[in-house]
């Protein structure tokens, strides 16, 4: 079991754009990020879509998946925005009637609710007591395979800074964004890192680091 | 004819580490960042040293040697920190009695002096005018080959800051240094990158990129 942070980043270091905000998470130019990602098949089938390309980008995002054992993301990435939660903690995030995650989904964030159950048996597990919190819940639901941080920034960021993650794979995509969200922030841990892995395409280089303790 | 930036950085975008200053250049860490380098063939000969691996690092290293018709630096990576150069401007860089450069260097400096030969027939320029000038004095120099900015920090930013680079080399070390100097500061441009060509090693990773315009 390893605790993974997969996260799309500029070649500057940003994982958003200027002015990212609840009603725009992805900031200024921010949707470049992740471009690459769109027309996989591997990114299509979980989201209802059919065909899509058989490339080595879909080979990294269909290895992702197998290994996932549970999910870890914020909660804004959870809710898309400033939309209905906001004003009604119960109202549903953005993932629609059949969410893309094969895996229970545990949610950062400051209002306890009850479990949201997905079509397939898994759920949204909405976690009040903190990232380690999380990470326990999330490890006992993976088993053998492996935890991810999804994302966001924040939540990517905390783990981080907790010094909790055991890999890092960076989706470098081929754009400066100039300013907004960097992924390392101020305070985050200094140390070595292994290469484990790196995959090039036209569209994204996928670097994959083992964190050294 | 292509103005390159070619420079070591950490995964989390730091050229230099903590406390970098005139006595200490790279920073805590920094020496990190150029491990990669100095066990290469490529490295060792124009410093005068036998031997040393012959890898694709090593390729990488003499590619951009055979490129690079002209170079263009910082005063600080002339002088090597604090030395003699704060108190007399006419003394020697730290580069000693053979630098290992096959080119003309332009150095970029607030304190006019004389060129300074180098065995060979080329030499360290001084250009107090600012970064353009020494632009137009290396592509000048360089004919068809390339001009490369070979840093520091402050040079390889300037350069970004007025985006006149055609071309980023960043040879990415796996290391964290978790604060420092940034390659990517605060008033760098935004705007598309072309992956060039990706090599990884288990020691370092080069990205190449071209500047879209």
């Amino acid at each position: 079991m390893s605790l993974i942070s997969d996260i799309s980043v500029s070649v500057d270091g940003f994982v958003a754009g200027p002015d990212a905000d609840l009603d725009d998470p992805l900031g200024r130019g921010g949707e470049q990020l992740h471009e690459w990602i769109f027309g996989l098949a591997s990114w299509r089938d979980p989201h209802g879509l059919e065909g899509g390309e058989t490339t080595p980008d879909d080979d990294i995002v269909r290895e992702g998946r197998s290994r996932t054992g549970a999910v870890i993301m914020g909660r804004r990435m959870y809710s898309g925005g400033s939309g209905p939660w906001e004003q009604d903690s119960n109202a549903e995030g953005w993932w629609g009637e059949e969410p893309p995650f094969a895996t229970n989904v545990y949610v950062l964030t400051h209002h306890a609710r009850e479990p949201k159950p997905m079509p397939g048996g898994n759920a949204f597990v909405f976690v009040t007591d903190g990232i380690e919190s999380a990470l326990e819940q999330a490890r006992s639901a993976a088993g053998e395979r492996d935890v991810l941080v999804a994302g966001g920034a924040g939540a990517a960021q905390q783990y981080l800074a907790a010094d909790l993650l055991d890999e890092l794979q960076l989706h470098v995509a081929p754009v400066r964004l100039g300013d907004g969200v960097r992924l390392f922030a101020p305070g985050a841990p200094a140390g070595s890192l292994e290469i484990d892995r790196v995959v090039a395409s036209p569209a994204v280089t996928h670097l994959r680091y083992r964190v050294v303790r």
